[in-house]
């Protein structure tokens, strides 16, 4: 079986994909996660749960210097921003960005899998991902793939199958929920407390997504 | 004046254009280093003499994880591989390539710029770049380039002068000795000893492009 690296994160898209991918059999998969200053530290907990639960190798790559020297901009990763509340606008959301966070995390994926010699890096990129962070846009994903095989030997391409999929936040969520997802094992809120805060734009988008699927999400209602 | 990142390694190339760059006095410059685990450290002191010499901010990135976890493949950074002496062939080269190293650094940059608000990185590739480092080919340059463009509120690109001048190493020390770039202050050697060992295959294309311009390396003369 081909090799595979996906990156989890611990939130709804990528824990979805991961659960996703281990039912399909088609790849050997090795999951990377990045601790990079983020606040919400717990995302990363949820997602060596997730892999654990599924038997599949997660290593969690420590970049603190992320948080330390590039993205003392954003309120993800610095104490003294606040996180914006409320919907995400074009404008709120620019204040979570962490400049070129894909990209940067994309080529440490994509160096991983040169090493392990896997040829394919899986990430939950989706259609329906904020247009206000450009490193998230298909078309800045299509050239980090090109600069992928271009740039290793094992030709490492990245693939978004929620992209291709045509999935949207609410879609992942009743893909997930048709797979028996533990979304209580998830995390979202970018606010780094013991329970969501429900009002960041994250947790807005999540809870949204599940009330469109006609549930509540499982994480609001754990213990 | 527009800002420009510039990734300056302390070796042959990314040293003259930093002189070349200063000289044209058109970018207020940033300079940017990596620690990566290098067996070749010296190289970040000859480095940060070379941009406190042409008064240019520097900031070295610590990222040791990339020695530690990512290229323990690379002779370059694992202390139980030997770098391999004479001439760079195919198969000894591999044996110096830390995987997608340049997808990982120019990514870096790139979030660098984007966090200073720079709009483009300079660094030092070149035509006569070997081919056999898949991450130092120019159609890979271009799509990382693009990737920063796309990637980025700030529209980063990336700009490899010399490959746009068509110079190979011979060229660069060329343009180096007319700039009078103090050459005994860079550092080339893979090994990581107070002198060069003269026989791996950095020292010896490095020794070579001296030789064609008539002169003898100053860094093998010094004291």
């Amino acid at each position: 079986m081909k090799k595979a690296v996906i990156i989890v994160s611990g939130g709804i898209d990528s824990t979805t994909l991961l659960h996703y991918l281990t039912k399909q059999k088609k790849y050997d998969l090795y999951a990377l996660s990045f601790k990079y200053g983020q606040k919400h530290k717990r995302e990363l907990k949820c997602a060596k749960y997730q892999c654990k639960l599924l038997k599949v190798p997660h290593i969690i790559l420590d970049i603190p210097f992320f948080g330390k020297i590039l993205a003392n901009n954003s309120a993800l990763t610095n104490k003294n921003k606040k996180v914006p509340y409320g919907r995400y606008t074009a404008e709120n959301m620019k204040r979570t960005v962490v400049p070129f966070r894909n990209g940067v995390l994309l080529s440490l994926a994509i160096a991983y899998a040169e090493n392990i010699r896997a040829s394919v890096v899986f990430y939950g990129a989706h259609g329906g991902d904020h247009f206000t962070y450009p490193d998230t846009r298909p078309e800045f994903e299509q050239a980090m793939s090109l600069a992928g095989q271009l740039g290793t030997f094992n030709k490492v391409i990245l693939k978004a199958p929620f992209n291709e999929m045509n999935l949207d936040k609410t879609g992942i969520v009743k893909l997930g929920l048709s797979l028996n997802v533990p979304y209580e094992h998830t995390w979202t809120c970018y606010e780094g407390k013991s329970k969501p805060c429900r009002k960041c734009g994250s947790c807005n988008e999540r809870i949204e997504a599940f009330e469109k699927n006609g549930i509540i999400d499982p994480l609001l209602t754990r213990g």
